[in-house]
């Protein structure tokens, strides 16, 4: 089962050559984009950058497997991680394309004995300590995820954790209660935080491999570990990274999808005026896709491209904007159709969801709502997509499409893998280094400073 | 107690002029300000806009409150709002700003006996179908709220609902289970479709006035019922209105916070190129006040200025965004330091949560984990937004700050009331029509033919 790719609203042949991408404009960029080809592969071969060939780990996947089983009968109920930015969007995400809307909701054995989840992405103190009072330390899993070990936000959840677990059940207790996902400790380096108190207490662990960033984490276990205690089918997301895998590392403009977004996304932005990236999902499955897109999309492009002999520094970045259809045709399609043609919009279609709902026919008085009855909502979501999609046209604002057969493991794994390798050839185009974030070592360090650190 | 506004930090005394407003741009901008507010005020005279007055509705205020009353001891733990847009995003504000973030979760007893809410603003067959699975007849209220009568996706939920109510609570028990919000009937004109079954089933109703638009509602029975249903103090919302309005009806440019915000916003956005406006709340409970802003700032203001014999149409409306604080530190504030200088942000304080949260000093030994010891999260969450304020600063980027002393039904609505005044000043200034919303038609008649109308 793949997902499909469809750049034909964003062509100059479907809009105007002003707001689309022409033929010339794909030719022009083409040997751009293979030289970038190269470099990655290079990167890839090297592991400088970890991401590409995580699904091929099969020791991490056993060990997140047994890890999860190993907690199957001792009265979880609920699996708190704590966690923020590349360390929470995965599972978040994950959670929402896989599980019932209303999953916390539903009881026990609704659930088959899945815990709730609760992923605590914040440090607002009336959310934490409201999330503490329901998950009782008996029956709460906490997931801590830091790359770092240091992360002020995790840490301070942690340490307020902790306490209450030592509290309430006891030092021996912790290792029932406590995973730890975090980088491996380096010869010679002095242990962060977390890795301090793993080694203390005998936590169970995760390592999130060196070479990978936070925010292309999913597929190491700060995904896979919450994922699996969720009851997700961890061995389809690899199987979805593989198949994806296939496409996205062709040497290829053309037959290369993460390559041909990455290159319109580059030609609409720096040719076209196209300083926003809207992703717009036809389904409430796919609504948090927009969130994690959102971060490794910011993140990793908005840089300042240093100054060279000739050229002054410039700012890049085009600003990725989560919505959601059809709920946003009531409120940002009127921007999206009249304001400034100033973004490029890619629409998520779930070709088949999980459910059929058929619209009863009323009352035959009704003339006005006749065109509804005994229709399905699922052919409602479909025409508004639709409809939509040719507003946009008739707008001249340009669209890509992609379309999930279904979603699920596979399908959402895909997309995520093929976003990443999206992500890294844009950085190569825009010229920036899309693994780094040092505009956010700025934040930490006034942070540290008004914690009188 | 008042909310407060800072543009300190939007002002080119805090960023270079390039980015900030200087003392002549406000200088010039004034009387443009004091020419809208001359017509506002006439348009608020003639009722040509009624959402000003609403809080002097003391007849509605009661009606809301008494239906509310009569839904006490009827069993009810699911308040299901039906709606979209307008009709969805201002008890969805309310309830995340009011509420606990885990309402649903809690027991009967913890609630008060208050039901749980949900608000179904989407037409995903798969979640509209395990709403329905959830929420059984016997104990759920439906409010179907659509000002038109017609809006497709309501319609729809509601022939669902409706059907299943006849069949498994019979058509005499319609009226314990459904409330209809709508438009007011019209002498001559056609029934809208809610219209004819509100008469048909004589549901309970409450009428929308004709001269307030969707998205202009919330302090109309379209978010007042909802609210008083989940026990929030209407009175005080009211009351947070009445205080805002004496401050955003004065004819003074820099003593009247909504006409500020609306002229910084339009001098920013015309002259010193911020097509973005972003909201970033470092508060949950505001996390949604983002959402009611997007609407209200996208569907108002992007809009196509027409043509004129001198100047050719163009587009305006700078694009809203949500965001939030600390969360967004680790996803979109690399790029709102370092992409491209082309946004306005809003930072919301709130600066006293209901709760306090100690970081307990975990283990001295971890050095570098000690500047959070015997902290409050609270003082973390502080520090983290003065952080981001400074490092938006540092990298000369213009903010305004609005300070909500506590988050209670007082602020909120204080909040939302300026926003609606701004975002009429703002239409003003742009040159367009706040109040319509032309391209949605567009829309809407795709996607009447998609289904075969």
């Amino acid at each position: 089962m793949e997902i499909k790719v469809d750049i034909s609203r964003a062509k100059s042949s479907a809009v105007t050559k002003e707001h689309g991408v022409t033929p010339a404009d794909l030719k022009a960029i083409e040997p751009l984009v293979l030289a970038a080809h190269k470099r990655m592969q290079t990167d890839r071969k090297n592991k400088t950058y970890g991401f590409y060939d995580l699904y091929k780990d099969k020791a991490t996947l056993s060990a997140v497997k047994k890890m999860a089983r190993s907690f199957k009968n001792k009265g979880i109920d609920n699996l708190v991680v704590l966690g923020i930015g590349g360390s929470a969007l995965g599972i978040t995400t994950l959670f929402t394309a896989l599980k019932s809307p209303y999953h916390n909701l539903l009881s026990k054995e609704e659930r088959n004995g899945i815990p709730k989840l609760f992923v605590m992405d914040n440090v607002d103190p009336a959310t934490f300590a409201e999330m503490m009072r329901i998950c009782t330390p008996e029956n709460s899993l906490y997931n801590v995820i830091s790359k770092s070990g240091g992360t002020a936000e995790t840490l301070s959840q942690f340490l307020i954790v902790l306490e209450e677990l030592k509290n309430s059940l006891g030092g021996d207790a912790l290792k029932d209660h406590l995973v730890v996902t975090m980088s491996p400790p380096v010869k010679g380096a002095k242990a962060s935080p977390l890795q301090h108190f793993q080694k203390k207490y005998d936590l169970p662990v995760f390592h999130i491999p060196l070479n990978v960033g936070g925010r292309f984490s999913v597929f190491t276990p700060v995904g896979l570990f919450p994922a699996a205690i969720m009851g997700m089918d961890v061995d389809t997301l690899f199987k979805g990274c593989r198949a994806m895998d296939k496409r996205t590392s062709k040497a290829s403009l053309m037959d290369n999808p993460a390559y041909l977004r990455a290159a319109i996304h580059y030609i609409l932005c720096f040719n076209k005026n196209k300083s926003m990236s809207v992703m717009l999902p036809y389904s409430d499955k796919l609504c948090d896709v927009s969130d994690w897109y959102r971060q490794i999309w910011a993140e990793s492009l908005g840089k300042i491209v240093p100054a060279t002999d000739e050229i002054a520094q410039y700012h890049v970045g085009m600003t990725p904007i989560k919505a959601l259809g059809v709920t946003d045709q009531h409120s940002q399609l009127q921007l999206y159709l009249e304001g400034p043609n100033d973004k490029l919009l890619t629409v998520l279609e779930e070709t088949k969801f999980d459910t059929k709902l058929t619209i009863p026919e009323g009352d035959k008085a009704v003339k006005s709502a006749a065109y509804l009855s005994g229709k399905t909502m699922n052919q409602l979501m479909a025409a508004e997509r639709k409809a939509t999609v040719d507003s946009l046209r008739e707008c001249d604002r340009p669209v890509i499409q992609v379309k999930f057969p279904k979603v699920n493991e596979e399908t959402i794994a895909q997309f995520l893998y093929m976003l990443e390798v999206e992500t890294a050839m844009a950085g190569h185009l825009f010229g920036i280094d899309p693994f780094d974030q040092p505009a956010v070592e700025l934040i930490k360090n006034f942070t540290r400073k008004n914690m009188g650190a």
